[in-house]
């Protein structure tokens, strides 16, 4: 039997909850991507919190970051981490779980219990590798979408999220615009500039010069994957801001300078490289290669005049940078907020002013929570929803 | 017989030029490091351009960034490239080798003629590799010191460098103050940030996780040194600005999205690997290691008050730094300002309208030339020199 203890209690409210599995377009059927690939069959591992309301309006979807996953809040069992979102979904947070019905899911290409490169290939009974198709952020979009349609969700309330998170609301925004009925793009943007793309492509670089990753069919052997923990390291960097850097580890050196030569001895070189090796055993590096490369193709204006990008669209838009963001800086989010004047949405756009950088989103943040809470309470009270 | 060919001709005005080597600390003399530990001996690779006048007080001498080496200006025989700063360096140019006589040398643990820990240790008949001792920024310029020894050079009219560079230049100015009558440190600081540090771990642990890297001990091996390419990606990306980037590479795909998955298809992606590729075939990887742990290490405040910095200096100082350039931020180029005022030093401070980002140093630059130009101009001319 599982049991929240009063500790894990204390880190949230949202209590115990469970990752749920769909799985769907079983052969002889399967899913279409945008590049004309199909999948068969696709699973989906979700989870969901607060309750769904009688006429199914109270959906709101979490979209999750690059490495994020479906544990967006509360415990699961035997796990005293909260989900990685927990300080914004909960009871009177500002994804109320009282009010909403919270679903989290994890991106087609991932590698936490949705299809990625790491799935079992039916075809071959080998993990597919490079072998996985490649995969777009519209993909994940639309296996969201086949989420809600099992769910029986017509209708959200909202879809929200940050980073790629966020380009997963752009891709709802543009591609489903009558099942949303607001939209929260936070810290992200409507195209990968190239310096986003070139720290990606470093990324990518350090995993497939590994020897270790053996192009991609590295399953079932023991090994280091060090590269995927150098392509770690590099994104930790581009999270932070330089100013909340220097507040955490100034040049602090652990114990002096080593002997050792070097060693990370700098505070901020060993926080770094545990961080790189600690992601390294828990994320899959052809999975890393998938999601960056959708991230990097993701493109919504391409030829098209701005105004043309949310035509379609009538949803409430909040549209959230922060201001030492220097990896989707905030130009970017106004680019969005313009897309949707030109189309002539309702939409607002704010700057919070913290000093975390990228990371910023996934911290808590009395402005990201009050701007959130009252976006959605107003929209739910025109509508009537709750 | 060498000559310049017409092409070469164009391109820089300095004409054929010769890398000469100082050797000294011979057996059973040594050179000090700051750490106590000692070198011998020691080689230094330099080139001169201009002449030294007769009471040698026109002597200038050009501190190299990280992967710099001594040859500044000029054409080597049979090599078409001019200097890596041809562009300040030439007759009637910033650094007029018409008026100066200009001195570059190659670090103490580079990898470009001067000792470093590709060079033959004498003890083992081997090459150093990390046997090669720790050096510092103050070692360097103890080893630049005993170079102008040899040329007969008492004070300097100027020590000029831009980011590795500026540290020696910092250095020349704490340390060797009546050595100096004019300083230029460019797009640096007078100690690494947190975020500094931590690119350049990046760039450590790329290089220390290639299995080719053998702990160091890969010379006379055949070998492919692939996170030395990694190292010098993310290297690249820093040097440059978002803007930069935007202007150069926008997000073309050269020949449209390839069949083949992960790919560097992006513009700004096959620029970085070649470019990381192309330095991993010149540079030692030790080499990499040495100076950004040096540059890493240096701390010219440590635990002092801003104005005992360079209390001991008279020299006028020029301190240049670039809008664009995150890398090495305004901030701390005004930081150097500030601790040269606290010591009551007539000191400049120049933020030059670039959108190079760090690169902007080594660009040509009507603002850099002209600042350059004049503050050497108005010092020689005080001081009745040329």
């Amino acid at each position: 039997m599982c049991v929240l203890t009063e500790q894990s209690e204390n880190l949230s409210e949202t209590g115990l909850v469970e990752t749920q599995y769909l799985t769907f377009a079983l052969p002889p059927a399967s899913f279409l991507l945008q590049n004309g690939e199909r999948l068969s069959p696709v699973t989906i591992a979700y989870e969901t919190y607060g309750v769904l309301n009688a006429d199914r309006s109270n959906g709101v979807l979490i979209c999750h970051a690059f490495s994020g996953d479906a544990h967006a809040a509360g415990h699961r069992c035997g796990d005293l981490k909260a989900g990685w979102w927990s300080n914004m979904i909960g009871p009177g947070k500002a994804f109320d779980t009282n009010r909403y019905f919270i679903i989290c899911s994890n991106v087609l290409g991932g590698c936490a219990g949705s299809t990625g490169p790491s799935s079992l290939n039916r075809q071959t009974g080998t993990p597919y590798g490079l072998d996985f198709p490649l995969i777009s952020i519209g993909d994940m979009v639309k296996a969201q979408k086949a989420l809600l349609d099992h769910l029986g969700i017509e209708t959200l309330l909202s879809v929200a999220g940050g980073s790629m998170g966020g380009m997963q609301v752009l891709e709802w925004m543009a591609s489903y615009p009558d099942r949303i009925l607001s939209a929260i793009p936070i810290a992200t943007s409507m195209k990968h500039s190239p310096q986003q793309i070139a720290f990606n492509e470093v990324g990518r670089q350090a995993i497939m010069a590994d020897p270790d990753w053996h192009s991609g069919n590295y399953y079932g052997r023991p090994l280091r994957l060090r590269g995927l923990a150098v392509a770690r390291m590099v994104g930790h960097v581009t999270f932070m801001s330089d100013m909340s850097m220097n507040r955490k580890f100034g040049r602090q050196i652990k114990g002096g300078i080593r002997k050792e030569k070097f060693s990370s001895d700098f505070e901020v070189a060993g926080y770094l490289k545990k961080r790189g090796e600690d992601f390294g055993k828990r994320f899959d590096a052809n999975s890393y290669l998938y999601l960056t490369k959708a991230m990097d193709y993701f493109d919504l204006v391409q030829e098209k005049h701005l105004s043309e990008v949310f035509k379609d669209m009538t949803a409430r838009v909040l549209v959230i940078a922060f201001k030492s963001d220097w990896l989707y800086p905030a130009y970017q989010a106004q680019q969005i907020l313009k897309a949707c004047k030109l189309a002539g949405l309702a939409a607002t756009y704010c700057e919070v002013n913290s000093s975390y950088g990228h990371d910023a989103f996934l911290l808590k943040s009395e402005e990201l929570t009050f701007l959130t809470e009252h976006f959605l309470g107003q929209i739910s009270r025109e509508r009537g929803i709750c």
